[in-house]
């Protein structure tokens, strides 16, 4: 790898400064209300975009796979990476296509993630990882053995530098466009659970558990 | 930036093989079917992966915007970038943490995007980007008008690079943990439209329209 690890991304805001922030707590409020984040990192030169689960363990985001994946051999060997927290939250339909976008809440986060060694770290770790999927699973399903532990990476990425943007609220369009006799406004999105549906190979008799 | 540009990325699927796909109808179906996607390039050295509005048109993904924006003319110099797209589709709990995954479908575009700047086709193309976010609505809104249409920049990027993953079913659990009392099953995620919110400054009496 040929990348200069030295330099530092640069997270100045440039277009739609208003909507950018800096605010540590409000970068961890979007990491913490998502199942996936994008990860991308630079290999022979080009770049790679791949989703992810994540956790965060204060002020660290977390991030795991396979001991055997490319991904994270690379990640874990120092890369820079940028992982990127997305939630589309609604479609604004403004009097034009020009004005019309989208409301979101995104963060990015630049820096070296580090593997988690540590048994005892990594072992918490991963189990943030659990909690965050679903808070109470872990109650009920065994602990991890040494070998599954063993073939799995985590790997700390640190909440330092990064770039939290929020755009909400309705359409903005100018004073010309506003009397179009055009329905305007905000159309929510919002990722749903839907009914849970149990495995086929499960013994009969096993109620859904109170976290579902 | 000496990003070089010649270099193929590696479209191998080397974990998870039985999951990958080169099927051209499967990337365009994952395409389609989002609002976002997560735009990955290099800026000296370093990964950067931005969330963007997307489209289809045929055999190329179309992104759009600002020409002020660094992000634009970053790409549309001719950067090497990877655009990946996932759907979130469940939470697959097994009998272990180990075991449990997500199910998702995603797929990843590589390759260099270059700008549309034929007139027509640029109108028609960002004409596509609104029919993406809401089918019907062009029928609604002004034409474009030629300075909005030059403040802004379109590119399109070859749907031919590309990498589409599809995980889906039940968990899958070796058989030692297959008797054990816990529920296990998927839980599945779907992104839902909310009640549009009107514009507060919107004139009375204009009803919702039919494709809302």
């Amino acid at each position: 790898m040929s990348t200069p690890k030295a330099v530092r991304a640069d997270t100045r805001f440039r277009r739609l400064r208003e909507k950018g922030s800096k605010d540590f707590d409000l970068a961890c409020a979007i990491i913490d209300a998502a199942f996936v984040c994008h990860v991308g990192f630079v290999a022979d030169g080009l770049p790679y975009v791949i989703p992810m689960a994540l956790a965060r363990d204060g002020k660290s985001l977390l991030l795991h796979g396979s001991v055997a994946s490319r991904l994270m051999k690379n990640l874990a060997s120092g890369l820079p990476s940028c992982v990127t927290v997305t939630h589309l939250d609604g479609l604004v339909l403004a009097r034009s296509a020009f004005n019309s976008s989208m409301n979101y809440r995104s963060v990015m986060v630049f820096g070296n993630a580090s593997p988690v060694t540590d048994p005892d770290e990594k072992r918490r770790g991963l189990e943030l990882l659990t909690d965050h999927l679903l808070p109470g699973r872990r109650s009920d399903i065994r602990e991890s053995t040494r070998k599954e532990l063993n073939a799995t990476t985590l790997l700390a990425l640190p909440i330092e530098r990064f770039s939290a943007k929020v755009s909400d609220g309705p359409p903005e369009d100018p004073a010309k466009d506003r009397n179009t006799p055009v329905w305007a406004g905000v159309v929510p999105l919002t990722l749903e659970r839907g009914k849970p549906e149990s495995a086929p190979d499960m013994p009969d008799g096993i109620p859904l558990p109170d976290y579902l």
